[in-house]
């Protein structure tokens, strides 16, 4: 606990005492005497307009020889939790930042969304994933975003995450490190687009999951009460979905079976109102087999999703017009168009892969400078290297975690844990990715499996419901925690017997 | 359909025609024929600058005599369900309108706080409960607020629910009834004390236990971020409830259990910080039997709950200021010192029952108008029927939410269902409250069973594990669906095998 040693001092320590949990004592008087260091002022003479706030910057200090090394993790995504799993915390500190104290089982948040799972089902605590973050005295979660990486000092600056409550201002403080990860995710792309980020939901955090669920079921209410018009009930009800990618396609594909599942039986007055439309400018599911995509856009279509190409000009609050003048009316609008660089990775000095991202060598180094490494859907293999950019999908994510935190492992055990230790170190064999195959689901019960190494390559294709069997199987086995795992289960099992969950709370 | 068919005009139904959901074609072109009707003018001649919404003032008809009469409950709590459930389908529509589609299973809404629960397992959609409101063609359920009855006229105003989205306005409608129910509850007592609805939660909806959670949560992980004194972070991780009645006492209760058994494990860093204050200006659980008082009382310490009697005067973002002057710094307050007539109950012209609630005889009836009965926390009996006011429970709500439905039944039963039909008819037995005890839980698996008939009274009273295992079973099985039964026993269950959850999403 160095930073916090460091803020001790012989005056606040005197407070602490005074505050010990177990001091309780049911008698009034003795209670509000233990208050009272709440009102009254310390010992040390404190400047009485100071903030609330320790007036100097402070932070964890760069560690001292009797301390293990610290490994800083920006974000909470796929790669950084992979990593942060794999990280022998016998060798290291860990010290997570990132403004969400868990990770999103992205591929399962579409089911959330109508109501087939929770959201605290797709949701996993940091400290569950490395439990030495909540207990060991050295490592810790923040929940900030970091502000900018001085790799000259070996530190990071940070600023508290506040959630706009009044009574709380965010705070800067900064964080030395041994080893830096960058592993803070990407941003979803746009394209310059007027009104999207105003009005439509992106589908990436539990937040927006949340979001879509309560205007889908605010709009289906709504349609139902006295008074509105045919044309405003037909718009309300119109959910579009921008983006044929997997999660586009997912997502329409749930809906499409809350549609005929469970709108027809607990909102039987509008049912034939409501519409799923899917735009895409190109093919839907470009990166699978052409097999698959025939199969998907069949099952799609036959579940009622209508598939539109084209491609959005502008986003105004009830409709989008199309590059060729077509206003589309909608009441949802959920835009899944793929993902770019961030703000954060674009205000980083570093080196840039082709696309924008932190540019990365071999062994996902930061290669201009010393202990910064950085994987996920924020970093890009150099130019110089001469290997393709990564998709950014939760497998590659994951593959650099794993990859990394025994690449880490390693340069500790050998010693080269502490700053600019491991400068000439042999790092073994270089990150090699391997592609095991795609899966995307498409409603009732069906899926599509890509297990073709490549894009052009030859491999085995399947299509339905052995294959949603085997989509809901691997989502199963990798969902991180046994108590996730069990309540997935639980959350289908429970749809499947008594419908999806329509309370909007 | 009456509404409904009221609202369709010659012109609309050609435009209902052309977006029947299963005219989808794949094809961009005939997809965009059928979005027609939205960019274009209907063929009748309407008015470009008429909103959305009909412009006429809407809403159902009185009944026609070859439609079912029309029971309209206002509210979603435990006596409007109690009493929807228990409606003859067969008999009578159900018109529910409320700003909540589901019922809160209130008596757990304090574990949700903390991660014991699930949300959604405290929730039960209004659909689950009386199935018609979804399916038949007379029944709806209305996301609006009552704003006005008109009781000579036998017909409701009311205004929908929007929820401050940008995109939509409120607007107004009205229906009309053959039978009303006002169980539109109650609300939470401030006695006028500054700053409480600004700074304090209540607990009262599933929307103030996530916003509880999402404070705790968010709290516990800045209390560990650098750069915070030792001052602000006792106050960040000071939990301070006001109101030592069953809510306060659970709520206590569940706070100290996480606090035990999953801050000390997750945010060890913080636990020395973390204190629970309840405040309370009387005796905690004032209507138990003194014996389990003192048993509260000692379980409570114990747990490390601080037991303060005191007042209070003021409300700020930090901190409250008791009536003795003591100034208590908090970073959670909670507030549950019971409830009072809401504004719209103080609004309506009808004579009322001590402590201004709608005053009701003793068959529920509001006397001085026809057709219309008050049920649950919001209706009280008029001092001329020498009865006293029962307690806002949900015991009394349920009992009353019964009585009335079968009283209803029996009235159209007999030929009285229509407005202004059952002016003489003999309606039974009166409504007669038997109390059949109470139960608080105050965590660490111990509870309280109270099974006395009134205060004054003798009878059993439990405590310890066998009344903790009483608690939970017998809240078990009043959980309304078989569903949330479920989810609440696996809730439990992985609680007690896995933790807490402590994911902020």
């Amino acid at each position: 606990m160095t930073w916090f040693r460091s803020l001790l001092t012989a005056s606040s320590s005197s407070i602490r005492s005074s505050i010990k949990p177990r001091t309780i004592n049911p008698s009034p008087k003795s209670i509000f005497t233990s208050y009272s260091h709440f009102c009254s002022e310390p010992s040390s003479s404190r400047d009485k307009t100071q903030s609330p706030y320790t007036s100097n910057y402070s932070g964890l200090e760069p560690t001292k020889s009797n301390e293990k090394p610290r490994v800083v993790v920006l974000g909470t995504g796929w790669a950084a939790c992979r990593l942060m799993k794999g990280i022998n915390t016998d060798i290291y500190d860990v010290v997570c930042v990132s403004p969400r104290n868990h990770m999103v089982f992205t591929p399962l948040l579409a089911s959330t969304c109508v109501g087939t799972l929770e959201f605290r089902s797709v949701a996993e605590p940091i400290g569950r994933i490395q439990p030495a973050i909540s207990k060991a005295p050295g490592s810790y979660f923040f929940l900030a975003s970091c502000k900018g990486i001085d790799a000259d000092n070996h530190l990071i600056h940070c600023e508290t995450v506040t959630d706009e409550l009044e009574t709380l201002h965010p705070w800067n403080f900064k964080v030395s490190y041994d080893k830096l990860v960058i592993a803070s995710g990407a941003e979803a792309s746009t394209f310059g687009i007027h009104g999207v980020k105003d009005h439509a939901i992106f589908l990436r955090e539990v937040a927006h999951a949340q979001e879509i669920r309560r205007k889908l079921l605010l709009n289906l209410m709504l349609s139902d009460v006295p008074g509105i018009t045919e044309e405003e009930k037909s718009r309300l009800l119109h959910c579009v979905v921008i983006g044929g990618g997997p999660t586009g396609v997912e997502f329409s594909g749930e809906l499409s079976d809350f549609i005929i599942k469970d709108v027809h039986e607990r909102y039987a007055h509008v049912k034939d109102y409501i519409h799923v439309t899917l735009i895409e400018a190109n093919e839907i599911l470009s990166s699978f087999d052409v097999r698959l995509r025939q199969y998907a856009t069949k099952q799609l279509t036959k579940s009622g999703v209508r598939l539109v190409r084209g491609t959005v000009k502008d986003v105004q609050p009830q409709k989008i017009i199309l590059n060729d003048g077509t206003e589309v009316p909608y009441g949802l609008l959920v835009w899944s168009t793929g993902v770019g660089p961030s703000s954060f990775v674009r205000s980083l000095q570093f080196p840039k892969s082709p696309g924008g991202r932190v540019g990365v060598d071999e062994w996902l180094r930061v290669p201009s400078v010393q202990d910064v490494f950085s994987i996920g859907d924020c970093s890009g293999f150099l130019e110089s290297t001469g290997k393709p950019v990564l998709p950014a999908l939760a497998q590659v994510a994951e593959r650099q975690g794993k990859y990394l935190a025994a690449l880490l492992n390693q340069v500790g055990k050998n010693g080269g844990g502490r700053a600019n230790s491991a400068r000439d170190m042999e790092l073994g064999a270089p990150f090699v990715y391997k592609h095991l195959g795609s899966m995307a689901t498409v409603g009732r019960y069906k899926a599509l499996v890509d297990l073709r190494q490549s894009k052009e390559g030859k491999g085995l294709s399947l299509t339905g419901f052995v294959s949603w069997f085997i989509w809901r199987s691997a989502y199963l086995t990798r969902v991180v925690s046994w108590r996730n795992r069990f309540y997935v289960a639980v959350n289908w099992a429970t749809t499947f017997v008594f419908g999806r969950d329509i309370s909007r709370i």
